[in-house]
């Protein structure tokens, strides 16, 4: 298969494209990522969403350890082609290292950013198998 | 009124946060932009999405041209702090500049980025007035 959907993309100077995942079903923003070409490649191999961690400078397929993988519905680029959405099926129903369904669990109310969605599971009990 | 809100923000080395624009009643992600302290801060103030345009390098008032404003419904940030989501009342019903809804009117199918949003209207009669 010709890699010319990828070639389509502008990525930033490191090479990254930030990604919006969406649930499919409820149009639910769950998280915002970065992929690098491989990671997007594999994402669309795989059928299941994998990032690269900026912070770890690694791939991450999303839910490894958590078991919260992300499995592709559709993939979306806009009109300047430096941004990605996925609509996925969140796994777990749980995307937020948190515990909680979404990673923006804070609404500014008030003048004051606060969390407006419960916790649907201890963190300590998700990352437990590490 | 307290700015300890915008204190709470991680902003990028540049300055920014990235900010994703949602739909409040449908969900639809309609465009991604990026903002900086000062049009956060007006965002929230004048109850308009005010972006930061990267490429002209000043304030921009999303809509200030077209009439396609965004009125803010709620602002949430996420759990790393950098990622703005905004739910938004889109006016006109087009928030991109090729006269679509959403700029995210392109999906990847057979390999190929495909255009499956329809043009609501000719971008040379949203901007005519420049």
């Amino acid at each position: 298969m010709s890699n010319a959907w990828l070639d389509d993309i502008r990525w930033t100077e490191e090479g990254l494209i930030p990604v919006i995942a969406q649930q499919a079903d409820t149009g639910k923003i769950l998280m915002f990522a970065w992929m690098n070409r491989e990671s997007l490649a594999l994402t669309v191999t795989e059928g299941y969403a994998v990032y690269w961690s900026r912070s770890r400078g690694k791939l991450w397929r999303k839910g490894e350890e958590s078991g919260h993988k992300q499995k592709i519905v559709a993939i979306y680029l806009d009109c300047d082609e430096d941004v990605i959405l996925l609509k996925i099926e969140q796994q777990g129903g749980i995307a937020c290292h948190t515990g909680r369904e979404s990673c923006f669990y804070r609404q500014l109310l008030d003048g004051q950013w606060q969390a407006v969605e419960a916790v649907l599971k201890n963190p300590a009990d998700i990352y437990k198998k590490i």
